[in-house]
């Protein structure tokens, strides 16, 4: 019989105060290293940090803030340990993990239906407990259902409609209307350097502050549909990208340069649809290729240089961090963004699958591109950046699917153009997008149901080190639900989640 | 440890020799039967049958069946049992059926991926042992799936094209042509009776005779797409079946009747396209009222009083039938045919929803049809026809599928009638569909998971009486390779194939 351990409810009193404590126990190391620095020869005695009470310490009485945090500290984990206990005994939500001593009865259970009416019962495998969406994990089917339904919907919107508030944003900000809306800005436009400056930039400024803030925001609506692990929550972001990509620059841009000035052509000359098309179509040509060239250029150049991360490092140094530990998480370059990585790379195989047969010199500048890409990205994804977990492969059928809709979709452009060069044996390239389908569907059913599953063969046979289950039980509690002096005991709690990372355990969840 | 049952060879010699044997048997029986009935008061001694050899029985030596029968039927069975012997012990595929002493086990290894690259080793739960199609067991899965992509090609072919063979066959056989490639035929057509008739019905009847023969060539083709249980391949047919309705029926008549039509007084008055659709449309809808009443006063008339099959029954008992079991064969009503029934109710279905706002008279009709079906049609299923296997219900969401399809069909024509009609408020049923779509989605994931694997939670408790081991391998031994003498006790392989229908086992099978 497996052990089950009942989830409890996470997004309670006691995430709240742990993440209260967290923020104090934080605030006192700044202050304390605050004071140490201002040990100076002259000074000796050094200056006691202080802070306001009141709201973002702008307001209320002065207090000392190392005695304040260290007497706010204790009152908090004597409040911490009751809620911790409290939630644990008391607020267990209807799923739960399942530990099981057979790795193929647990790859066996998650793969099977459970009750008749599945929403009663479903299971799955467990994600790695580095990669836990911990408020996700307790959601029920329909719920999670139609919040799926709604964020597609909502992501649809955005793709669709996103030119709308950037280029609203934009007429707001430009400066005639920020003058009106903020009247002290009229002394800053009076100087005329800035003036231009501002009047040039700022509408720009606002396009790129919006498509910087896009994936984060998609990310959060991805977090919202409830998906479970933070592997899943990367792939489902990578696939909104990709779709905004896919419709506002390669559709966009092709088709705003063509077809709609094409179309007013057309409705002057009717008879001469086919030379126009032949002329409008190859001209976008250039422009992929350029933005091509500037992503390997530029955006490769501030990848492998990391100049941006060095002059926030700096900044962050110079005026922010106090403490070893502050430093050492400014340092820290953080996992590889594969959420924005993946989705514009596959733009641009989309990109040069389809302009391919219309204009064959986007070929050198993608296959430089990705050349390119193998040296730099590879080893920055290697050797720079710190991955939090590790997925198991799960991007690459993500990517395949991504890779051969492309190729259909250039098929079907090639069909098009040399149809409209009135080529005449165009007709037999129409076997391929077919072709393509298939072999997408043969892979999809032959090779990638071992990514969504574990094949019982892989667990037929029983690891050498089993990890024991205390270390599983520790590895799969919650945060906010770990005892404090073992959360501090960092080194030991590390070793059992790695040790839990193994592929040993699948986890069922029971939402009512 | 489950048992298991390699599988083998199936389509061999020994299955020929079985068919061989059969039919020597049954032949047998019929000249024994003849010549104790041409023993008469005059003539006590009777004839004994006799036949000729060669081709078809028309040529060759005159030899006495019973006696030559009888001879061949001891030659056969040694054969067949060496050969079957043979078969069991050398002709062994790569497939299998696993028997497990439990339940729960069995149903969560059939829900399981078992190897890294899927058709390496596919498991599924094993069909009752009256419905196993035996020649698909062992296909491997990539032939499998490239005959399936060949198969749907083919039915696409013949639902779009299916005209051009009739109206082929409808010339050809229309009474000039006939009498220039079968010149005999001239006499008969002198008669100028015969030949008012044939003139005016041989085209049609070509349309006939290719409609009745259309669900067995779409059973054929079904199962040459490697389905493994016969259900399975009844819903296949009634797919195809379905969606050649809806093609040729629904959208042909629909469209050949408005559209085309329409199309032309267009091209002359280009700008009243709105009043000529507003005009056109709704007169189909009388011919679909006929179609609907015709289908209940006719065919459930025919279907109740079974009229065709007690004249087939007839003309047989007094010209072939001569055995008390070719007289129970010819009277025995067969199972009910849901691969032509289930189709012919989801056109209704479609009709009715998409004609109910266009023309609410077909509403009535519709009605009266499922209403009298309701009647007609679940007596004759419970009552008449004889069910061979079970399939735990899995028609429901074959047909639940199709009646979302014809809702949402329904709801698309009711909004675009809507703004035809300049309805200002049509917009308002955008929402219609995708709620409907969504609905089917919820249903599929919640409700239809139980209908294509066993939840573990209906099998975790032991049965009470748990058939014997040795039953089941006799059930799910194909007939070709049962023992001759274990055949012929027909009652108690029955009382085995029965006690193991109760979802007790499992099969694996293993293409490689």
């Amino acid at each position: 019989m497996p052990i089950i351990i009942l989830l409890p409810f996470i997004d309670g009193q006691s995430s709240k105060l742990w993440t209260k404590l967290d923020s104090l126990k934080r605030k006192l190391k700044h202050a304390e290293a605050v004071f140490g620095q201002s040990k100076t020869k002259d000074k000796p005695e050094g200056i006691r940090p202080q802070h306001k009470t009141g709201f973002l310490g702008l307001v209320g009485a002065k207090v000392d803030t190392i005695d304040n945090s260290k007497e706010k500290i204790k009152d908090l984990s004597v409040k911490l340990q009751a809620e911790q206990k409290r939630t644990i005994a008391e607020e267990q939500e209807a799923s739960a993990f399942a530990i099981f001593n057979n790795r193929a009865v647990a790859a066996e259970v998650s793969q099977s239906a459970i009750a008749t009416i599945a929403s009663k019962w479903r299971t799955s495998q467990a994600p790695e407990p580095e990669e836990i969406v911990w408020g996700n994990l307790s959601m029920p089917y329909l719920p999670q259902l139609f919040r799926k339904f709604g964020i597609y919907f909502l992501v649809f919107l955005i793709i669709i409609f996103y030119m709308i508030p950037i280029s609203f944003v934009s007429a707001l900000t430009s400066l005639d209307n920020l003058e009106k809306l903020v009247p002290f800005i009229k002394s800053i436009v009076k100087i005329k350097v800035l003036n231009t400056v501002l009047q040039a930039y700022l509408p720009q400024l606002a396009l790129i502050i919006f498509l910087a803030l896009l994936p984060s925001l998609l990310m959060f609506l991805s977090k919202l549909e409830g998906i479970v692990s933070h592997s899943h929550l990367v792939r489902a972001t990578a696939g909104k990208y990709f779709y905004f990509n896919v419709v506002n620059v390669f559709l966009g841009v092709t088709i705003s340069g063509t077809v709609f000035n094409a179309l007013k052509k057309i409705t002057k000359q009717p008879g001469q649809i086919v030379s126009l098309l032949d002329a409008s179509l190859p001209p976008q040509a250039s422009f992929f290729i350029t933005y091509i060239a500037l992503l390997f250029f530029v955006g490769y150049g501030l990848e492998l240089s990391r100049l941006v991360p060095l002059i926030i490092f700096h900044i962050k140094k110079r005026f922010l961090c106090k403490t070893e530990e502050e430093i050492r998480d400014a340092w820290a370059p953080g996992p590889f963004n594969y959420h924005t990585h993946v989705p514009a790379d596959m733009l641009i195989v989309t990109i040069a699958a389809c302009y391919a047969v219309l204009a064959p010199m986007v070929l050198p500048f993608a296959i430089m591109y990705f050349a390119l890409g193998w040296i730099i990205v590879r080893n920055q994804a290697l050797k720079v950046y710190i991955p939090k977990y590790d997925s198991g492969g799960r991007m690459w059928p993500h990517m395949q699917a991504r890779i051969l809709a492309a190729l259909v979709i250039s098929q079907i452009t090639m069909l098009g153009y040399f149809s409209v060069k009135k080529f005449v044996f165009s007709f037999l390239l129409f076997p391929l997008p077919i072709a393509t389908l298939i072999f997408a569907y043969v892979c999809n059913k032959l090779f990638y149901t071992a990514f969504r599953v574990t094949p019982i063969s892989l667990v037929s046979t029983d690891l050498k080190d089993m990890p024991s289950v205390a270390s599983l039980v520790e590895a799969y509690t919650p945060t906010c639900l770990t005892p404090e002096d073992k959360f501090e005991d960092a080194e030991k709690f590390e070793d059992a989640r790695s040790t839990a990372t193994s592929r040993t355990s699948s986890g069922i969840t029971s939402p009512a």
